[in-house]
């Protein structure tokens, strides 16, 4: 459910542009330079203009690094690409190394000389990051040196894509549920700071009650913004994504201002205490402030935790675009048991599009479309390719996760069907997934409890059989936003912000078999208000399954399920069907209706 | 479970005290002058010599401060203490504060005047929290001066009791299981420094099998040592508490030294790595350390986790010592059933530690016996008094808490028993107790997981009926030392190491209605080595309940027992009978026969 599989780079990247940036490096007397994946606006997506890495290498995974030297290079990738670098990158030109074998500040120890000059851009590097690297190079009697033009950039020239530049238009009250001068103003009360500075496009978007399309897979305007105690802001978009109504839109104290203004107007922040977040803005930032003389607080980013706790508006658009969403995928999950011989997986993911698109409300997928037959559902971060899709047949599961973005809400489900008859160790192993969804989806709890103290509750059932699934158990869902948002989630680790009514989580708990299958079974469910149970003394908090798609029966062990867990089952699907069942066309509702009677 | 209710000051202590104190503040031409509760060894229990704050206020709860100035004072008290402190503390000379409400630091900064002097004994405070105070001085002009003389200490005078000095005695391997020069090897060997400074009474126990009797409810002996990376040690030991055959006992490679020759050797220890913890040393070390040029490393102290991972020796001693302590609770409750008429909460007391005196090897108590009967038992840090004792009716519940140390284990546990017949709300209240109990005792988990993340496995039963307990579920214990040690434990509270097997830990939801009656069922476990699950892939880890004794049956509405919590709590009970009968007289073992038949 993460990155897309890019086939448009091929190894000849690496022999073709280390030449040219390296000759760029020359030009500004830097004997190495690195280039992390990160761009600018430290995006889960990259656009392509910013994709540096993979036009330097050909490696278009999620995150990585190359250390680019005069006369030698590597690539760092973490474990997920152990397969996937080799094939994609040239290793005569690039050593390909383990992120997790001390990443780019051993190498740069290792093989650094002392007086050599390394560079970087300070857009793209956390100051956490940037300080390890720094480290590093002292060690190694080498130094770092800020490039002002990125020497890459300068050697892609031409060829490089254009920024993206979609239109920003008002996302609208309808939907947002809060104006954003309201938004402002308890945020700018609150953040103990004379100034914020906001450089992740989710919150720009959040605040100002704007959606953009620079990035895919979430409508993301890339900008930036300082918002002041008193409510006003500054909000840096370039000119040629401002659409007609959107000045308009923005109140008065909204000054819409040229990024090219964004230099000077942080260098004005002298003697102000200034709030900026570590993890979102990287290390020009930093560095403008400190010129500037500012005050710098490293705060996490104000607008993250408001944003994560949904308001009435979008709790209720939530809950309709996962009704027609649902509607969706059980036509999808209609037209699987309907199809006489195998399913190729990217006809899979065509047909569930088409039925998202048949909406005629969807804005885009929320990600690439995970749909994983057989084996291929067994590896987690699997998308189907030309190369990779297979046809699910009798006797496989078939595994698909996917989500579509509307402007009432973001939605992710996955849901694993079965093909033909499923042996009675899938059955088993479903069942016990399913049994961990539904301690999480019905547990109640008091004020000030984690994610992560809930986390055990989806995989205590599979525990006692000595299975478990490696990633985490449930994420943060925006509003038409990014579908992985913090600062909430549920998983083994530790931390996290305390779940709040109004947040929306997933709840999927898998097991994955390598080289015979996959199940996971994913919902969005929102945490409600505390609520008074009869007989007890203190009000609970819960959740509320936003989701609604049948779960296939096929695989469950009935016996298996408690009484309890039945009756929460059969109440899930009776909703199903009376909100998804009107819908649909009169085949696939007889079908929902099989399918959604009691165990 | 925690502190014993001390009936031997009184509110005339201040008056009497204070004026004392202030004369030997004059002296030093000190302003001000901080007592905390801790003493030098940072105790759960003082020796009455090091109890300052009781003999300078009255006040002798577990945790507080005092801040005396020239003209006046104040006392800080956390909330659990919101009425004993004003019934223990003149009020006309001490202000009575909460700790929450910013404690001494935010006194000291409304309070003190610029230009005074604030004194503070640094081996009485951990460096973090005297950088507070100091930080607060500073805010209002007035500065903090560390004496070398103690002046409430020496106000106290010759009234002070005498230090303890309990002699200091081998535990054999008997008991310990591991020679102390392999402890030391092993972890000089992975402590990343030159020396370790260990200041922690435990810890030194451990480290060097030997035990003491200077702590009350535990073998601790006062002392401190430095641990070298070889394996050598200095332990410094007053003379007064060796015994003859301790020299002997320790190895070639542990030098006993007079606490007199600690400050040179800490000197001594220039240029070199330390190791030394901030939570359990104090600050009059860190500035030992600083002031001889040695190279400080704030680390946890290195014995904390090797000391919580029993070995074979412990685990088996703890069996036994748990065998032996659940006949005499199991003796306790057959008593209790045969009681005509209301029960005293005191006499129950006395005949529980009749019972374990009877084993002829109990060392001590764990701690002060608590003994709630109704109301009582819903006071969470109660502990029965001549004043407060209560006669247990018919109708009420008794929750007694308690635990022997014997050579060979250190024992806690609960039961709460119904006298006469209880009503339905007890008893569906015990019930959702009890499933939380049992989930947690039969919890398998991976490798990796802290117990915070097994926290909401025993409360999920009374969340579900909007119910829940104010304090944690299970806290680590020593072997044959203290009942609460780290660095695990099960809590809300994120954080504490990952559960490894040897590891011991309670098990001990509660609920509590105030004003009427308490319920807690604990038993200590131990965590389990990976073993494999038949049909499973990954070896998983538990618990091994070490506590044995019944449960009272009355309690439990079984209608809200699943099948498989009735057949575990019958096969609990099974285990019960068949190792604790054997060793009770005729009547206590036909009655033990009946409360352990399957529900």
């Amino acid at each position: 459910m993460r990155q897309s599989f890019d086939e448009t780079t091929d190894p000849s990247y690496g022999p073709r542009h280390l030449p040219l940036i390296r000759r760029a490096m020359a030009d500004q007397g830097l004997d190495g330079f690195i280039v992390p994946h990160e761009d600018e606006h430290q995006n889960e997506y990259l656009p392509a203009a910013n994709d540096r890495l993979a036009w330097a290498t050909g490696f278009t995974g999620s995150a990585g690094a190359a250390m680019i030297m005069t006369d030698k290079a590597a690539l760092f990738v973490d474990g997920r690409y152990a397969l996937q670098a080799p094939a994609q990158v040239d290793q005569d030109m690039f050593e390909i190394k383990d992120l997790m074998d001390g990443g780019v500040p051993a190498w740069i120890e290792a093989t650094a000389k002392a007086g050599q000059v390394l560079g970087y851009d300070p857009r793209l590097h956390s100051p956490d990051s940037l300080a390890r690297l720094e480290a590093a190079a002292v060690k190694a009697g080498a130094s770092m040196m800020a490039v002002s033009d990125n020497p890459l950039d300068a050697a892609w020239g031409t060829n490089r894509p254009a920024q993206p530049a979609a239109p920003v238009v008002p996302h609208t009250l309808q939907y947002s549920g809060e104006a954003s001068a309201e938004k402002r103003r308890r945020i700018g009360l609150a953040m103990n700071a004379d100034a914020a500075v906001l450089t992740a496009p989710a919150s720009i978007a959040w605040l100002f009650n704007i959606r953009g399309g620079d990035v895919i897979r979430s409508p993301l305007p890339l900008g930036q913004a300082i918002l002041r105690k008193d409510g006003s802001a500054d909000l840096f978009l370039d000119p040629a994504k401002i659409t007609p109504g959107l000045a308009k839109w923005l109140d008065a104290d909204v000054a819409l201002r040229d990024p090219s203004d964004l230099q000077g107007a942080l260098a004005k922040l002298s003697n102000q205490i200034v709030s900026i977040d570590p993890a979102q803005s990287s290390a020009w930032y930093f560095s403008q402030l400190e010129t500037a003389g500012a005050r710098i607080y490293r705060m996490p980013d104000p607008t993250a935790l408001p944003r994560a706790i949904k308001n009435a508006v979008e709790i209720a658009g939530a809950r309709a675009a996962h009704s027609r969403d649902g509607a969706a995928l059980t036509n999808f999950l209609h037209w699987i048991v309907n199809q006489n011989g195998p399913i190729e997986e990217l006809a899979a993911v065509a047909q569930l599009e088409a039925f998202r698109e048949a909406t005629g409300v969807l804005k885009d997928l929320s990600f690439d479309t995970i749909a994983g037959a057989g084996p291929n559902g067994a590896v987690v971060h699997y998308h189907p390719t030309i190369k990779t899709s297979r046809a699910a047949q009798d006797g496989d599961l078939l595994l698909v996760d996917s989500g579509g973005q509307y402007l009432d809400g973001t939605t992710d489900v996955t849901r694993t069907v079965s093909i033909g008859t499923p042996s009675e160790e899938m059955r088993q192993r479903f069942t016990l997934v399913l049994k961990g969804h539904l301690a999480l989806a019905r547990v109640r709890f008091p004020a000030g409890i984690t994610g992560s103290l809930l986390d055990a509750l989806a995989r205590g059932p599979l525990w006692a059989q000595g299975l478990d699934y490696d990633h985490g158990t449930g994420h943060g869902v925006g509003s038409y936003l990014g579908v992985h948002e913090g600062p909430q989630g549920i998983s083994k680790r530790a931390g996290g912000a305390p779940l709040q009514p109004g947040m929306i989580v997933s709840n999927e708990p898998g097991y994955y078999k390598t080289g015979a299958y996959g199940i996971r079974i994913e919902n969005l469910q929102v945490v409600t208000q505390p609520t008074e149970i009869a007989g007890g003394e203190r009000a609970m908090l819960g959740f509320e399954t936003l989701t609604l798609a049948p779960i296939d029966r096929k695989l469950i062990a009935v016996c298996l399920l408690t009484a309890e867990e039945r009756a929460q089952l059969d109440a899930y699907h009776a909703r199903v069907l009376a909100e998804i069942g009107p819908q649909l066309g009169a085949d696939a509702r007889a079908w929902l209706e099989q399918v959604c009677a009691p165990l």
